[in-house]
């Protein structure tokens, strides 16, 4: 029987934008698991199976239900110990906290500055409000401000980029010459800027931008063919 | 016969301040090797084995030469593969390099932009006036001007620490539960800064300086036996 895997939607139910979602995607594909997504939206806490912490993704097998996208590749490497490895070790799976680490402080938290504005345009309707509420909160201004100067605050970004540049552009991926879990994990970031906005925020000649070419290409395209734009 | 490097020494033949150095004598270290180290200054080009780049650290084992630290850790970690392995296998290799290169171009160059003049101060009569003229070339000012504003930079700096932060507050190594060559190499430079600068770049309660305690205690102290500044 398939997993079920309980996956942000917008306002379209096929654009799926949550980067802790696509990483947990990404794991179940690397697995060789069948996967049957359920669209969901920030207000349908309710909707969730328990136990949960109200965010997503939240996956289903058989009658374990485990929620939070680190729990989630934890479970997914000790379940299907006999799949190809997430982490290729203890080593690995220390050092993919590193990645993910400098993910969520350094790549989302300079991405979410320059599309949140877009991430609201594309929410269900029923989601609008409590988006922006939650997100104009933690910014402490509208989001017209905050992704206003945007193209300003772009050369900064790339910089920022700087680790992950150096490393897909002297190897394939960001776990060498195979992709795992911390090549899901930033990549799960890009995808959800590219599922959401029209901003591209990578340059053309771009290491970066031709890695996440080759994680797209993943899997049959897996990520290449949800709706989003660009490349 | 115990492994021979070439290690950049200070105006005191003891002060051993290279954070490539540090890597590789970590390295060493790991595998369980003797080595016995070389004093050597930055003009003093002509004195290192052949082949080399002018730079340090340079080991000869037996009739093998090895110049750079990722070479050599690739060495070692070939050569003595029946030893405790450097990398955990392939991802833990991969991942090794994006901690390099965030090391490189975030840590060390946020580092040497506090320490670079006490490196001035501490490198040996006959090297001032190279370093000085080559790391002014670099920064396009006098090393003075580099530094005079330190104190104010600190708080940026810490927090450009935070994916170290966040990894090594949850678990021990940034490797995970024990120490492998990523961990030497964020190390090096917290060893070069220490060892030729009294001014404390991590606050008293931070996890990286609890981290960086962990190291220190490493192999039975080698990094704290060596001449330093602090803890």
């Amino acid at each position: 029987m398939a997993i079920t895997m309980y996956d942000l939607a917008g306002a379209e139910a096929e654009r799926r934008f949550s980067p802790f979602c696509w990483r947990a995607k990404m794991a179940l594909a690397h697995k060789g698991l069948a996967v049957e997504t359920v669209p969901w939206r920030f207000t349908e806490k309710d909707k969730l199976p328990q136990p949960n912490a109200g965010r997503v993704p939240v996956i289903v097998d058989g009658d374990r239900v485990v929620h939070d996208s680190t729990a989630i590749a934890e479970y997914l490497e000790e379940r299907y110990s006999d799949r190809p490895s997430l982490f290729g070790g203890d080593s690995g799976r220390g050092l993919t906290r590193f990645v993910q680490n400098w993910t969520e402080t350094v790549l989302q938290a300079g991405l979410v500055g320059l599309v949140v504005l877009d991430i609201w345009r594309h929410v269900a309707p029923q989601d609008r409000e409590y988006f922006r509420k939650s997100r104009e909160e933690r910014f402490g201004r509208p989001l017209e401000d905050v992704v206003r100067d945007r193209e300003a605050r772009l050369p900064a970004f790339r910089a920022s980029l700087d680790p992950l540049r150096r490393t897909v552009e002297r190897q394939d991926f960001v776990s060498g010459s195979a992709p795992s879990y911390a090549d899901y994990v930033v990549f799960g970031a890009f995808q959800w800027a590219r599922a959401i906005s029209d901003f591209e925020v990578l340059a053309a000649e771009d290491p970066v931008r031709l890695w996440r070419g080759r994680m797209l290409d993943l899997y049959g395209g897996l990520a290449r063919r949800a709706p989003a734009y660009g490349e």
